[in-house]
């Protein structure tokens, strides 16, 4: 059985949904980062790198959230959650959730990580004003340039959707104006009304 | 032919050296940083994120770094850049290049894309004093915690390689001490003693 180590609002979401829609016997543990849990060594053996998700598996622990992702979906071909046979359209999914990982959720953290890249408050507050922007910037990119509908790539429903809905649910906290961005909105209510999304839903944040 | 767009000293360096190392029939399209081209209609036409590496491919256009890596590996596995037909060990060199993209380049890109992320010149400022420690300190996780040696995923030479170089060929501009990433250092020479990477170096910056 796979466990699968989360904080509820960060990235891990995603790697929840994936496990939930691929039918895997996992087992969610919450990390508890007000308490400053994912910098205590227990959970520093697991990764070291002191951020979630880790997913713990038989053949050992794998971070990063795009790498989970394909895990799963390698793992669990039945699932149908990545075009496993066609090398050019893995890619594109891969290069999405790239974008996501390098781009957006690097877009979104300077709201509230921002000690990551500076020291001095007034610097860290200036990357916060910048945020609606920068965030905006990136959803409307996606919107005209990458999402096809309904899901992001297409007809099928794929690894994709639970990472751009994962980054999406920040979008709010962030001040983006989201009238702007009503592909993504009816992206989330789609998301929104699928069994393994409420499952998850339900635990994650319970 | 694919058409791989990069611009000198960018992280297009890791899919230049794939291709080569693949022995793939390629041309490589500078784009001129200086001149902003990236953010011209013709460049946009092709990349709408004004960034490099771009891969054109019978098929359509790539984007984003793992991705393209990953694409090269599957398109010619008898170059054997990844291990293709192991499910984690595909996911462990993934988690690597998620991280390289995700966090190592993106801590480095605070030294001189500060204005992706603030407007204050002093908050820029600020970033950039940090780039030493950030940089460093991935570095230093990446030598303890993940880099097997000689090569990044241990005997065999991988898509983690020209990768990781890239990424490493910034440490001196960034003012990181490399004096205490002895790893990183000796994996440089070792990349800088491959014919691919030395038919690239010579292409790349002439």
């Amino acid at each position: 059985m796979f466990k699968l180590y989360y904080s509820p609002g960060s990235c891990a979401l995603a790697s929840h949904i994936a496990l939930e829609e691929a039918d895997v016997d996992y087992e969610a543990i919450r990390i508890d980062f007000g308490a400053e849990e994912q910098r205590k060594p227990a959970y520093l053996s697991i990764n070291p790198k002191g951020r979630v998700p880790a997913l713990v598996t038989a053949q050992g622990i794998l971070t990063e959230t795009p790498a989970i992702l394909l895990f799963i979906a390698q793992s669990y071909p039945q699932a149908g959650l990545a075009p496993l046979d066609d090398i050019f359209d893995l890619a594109r999914l891969q290069a999405f959730n790239s974008y996501l990982c390098s781009t957006v959720h690097v877009a979104h953290a300077h709201r509230q990580r921002g000690n990551r890249w500076a020291d001095d408050p007034a610097a860290i507050a200036d990357m916060q004003r910048k945020v609606p922007q920068t965030v905006g910037a990136c959803f409307k990119l996606i919107e005209n340039e990458m999402f096809e509908g309904p899901w992001v790539m297409g007809e099928t429903y794929s690894l994709c959707d639970p990472y751009f809905y994962t980054v999406a649910r920040w979008l709010e906290g962030g001040k983006v104006d989201t009238t702007k961005l009503p592909k993504t909105m009816a992206h989330m209510q789609r998301m929104e009304a699928r069994p393994a999304v409420k499952t998850v839903l339900d635990n994650h944040f319970s």
